[in-house]
């Protein structure tokens, strides 16, 4: 049977290193502060709102809640923003997208400081992470896929992996990060021809694709590692990944589950960008 | 025996619509212009700064040079950009880098105006391109690529495409475009195991190391498809591509030469992107 790859035993891993670093920061009289700006209230901004204030409670970050109104103005929601941005106790910043359509979000990209921008949304973040420059910070989900790998101790040096989604959140950022450890990165979509072919090449598989259960038994080579990046609610109103889990697991020599995988480690990911925003160092 | 694919060729299709969109601009009183700026005197620099020159001669677009001492302080540097940045009769700017260790080229990649960043210097056109915002200005080599792949009607839908090299100049960049074309794109680099392997899997063999002749007919599938981007100088001083084109072309459907390959195109992209950047439109 596989390893199976959960997500909390690599959060529960990454809140020990973490807690040290709060203790470190507080040492120096800095309080690592979050602050999540919201437009509206969609129940998945909700329920990932939740997990984070949660998981800030849980390493010592302070967190702040702002709240606009669905139908706030462009001049107000900019005003709300550089508030949090020009605020010198907020070392990150988590911003729930899309904005609502009347809204503009490059006005306030464009003027976002770097170091608060926790899950890669400005230029600046976005072509440090594409040309391999760890000072960047990539999106949380894109590094919570190395840290998951990283904890289970898979070395990614000259290994094969074929990667199933080629999205700004994930695929695109994870593909770089896959590079910067010398991994040699297959990039697959809707469009690749002979897409079982292709995956069973991976001696690591991520699917990041977003379609229920699409990756089939076919699909995965003897011994390979296998991640799921997906969230998916399947036609019975059941939550699953990208991975036939129940059909795949057999052939694998890791696979991450879903629910309790990936998804686990996002706002762990996102507290260690705010701490290196609070100028914390991690190896 | 293969199609080989002449950068002149490409650079002559292009030269036509590009003539053409000049003319155009003229009609609205516009006439394009690349400014550009040469810190001291390298001969790679100016053997480059003479094809651009008579590039932009032939289509008529203007082109001014402005050259700094290769002592200049950053004062001045800055100073001159900015006049360049600034001034509304120029549509694209063509930096030499690397500068001298002295200068800071953040300073001015940070406000130059990205419809003048005719090679993708700053982080607003590299992030374009990373998304597939096809309104971005990519790399002139890397997009010379897929202007050679567009001349000769090499379809890259769902195509396995094998890219070998990982610069922000070429492999990445051009990484991104083959993906907006839905390629399947896998990137090969110093650290890939079984880079032969890797190299026989793909329809097309995109090669980007700069490693004289490294691409042997072993690594070459039969009937590929196979475009060399490298420019090196081999152990006898000879002018040569990192494909071994004498031991490869057998093999090959289609194959572009070095000397008189994609080298050819780049100031035709460059061209380009100045007319894109005086405000033409292209399909």
């Amino acid at each position: 049977m596989p390893i199976v790859m959960k997500g909390s035993e690599v959060a529960a891993a990454m809140k020990e290193d973490m807690v040290k670093k709060v203790s470190e920061l507080k040492a120096k009289g800095i309080v690592p502060k979050l602050a999540i700006l919201r437009v509206g209230s969609r129940a998945d901004d909700l329920a990932y709102e939740k997990g984070a204030i949660k998981k800030m409670a849980d390493i010592g970050i302070e967190c702040e809640v702002h709240e606009l109104a669905q139908d706030v103005g462009q001049k107000d929601f900019e005003a709300e923003f550089n508030k949090i941005n020009s605020d010198k106790s907020v070392h990150g910043i988590l911003m729930f997208r899309p904005l609502p359509k009347n809204l503009d979000e490059n006005a306030v990209l464009e003027v976002i400081q770097p170091h608060k921008d926790s899950d890669c949304m400005c230029n600046a973040n976005i072509a440090k992470v594409f040309s391999g420059d760890l000072s960047g910070y990539p999106p949380c989900t894109a590094q919570a896929v190395i840290e998951m790998l990283d904890y289970y101790k898979i070395d990614l040096t000259g290994k094969r992996v074929t990667l199933v989604g080629r999205s700004m959140v994930v695929g695109k950022p994870l593909a770089m990060l896959l590079l910067k450890r010398n991994a040699t990165v297959t990039m697959c979509h809707t469009r690749t021809k002979d897409l079982a072919g292709t995956c069973r090449g991976g001696e690591i598989l991520i699917a990041a694709a977003g379609k229920a259960r699409m990756i089939t038994a076919d699909m995965v080579s003897e011994g390979a590692v296998v991640v799921d990046v997906g969230i998916n609610v399947d036609e019975n109103g059941v939550l699953c990944g990208d991975v036939d889990y129940d059909a795949v697991e057999g052939k694998t020599s890791y696979i991450s589950p879903v629910p309790r995988g990936v998804g686990s480690i996002t706002t762990s990911v996102l507290a260690k960008h705010v701490l290196r925003g609070a100028g914390a160092q991690f190896n």
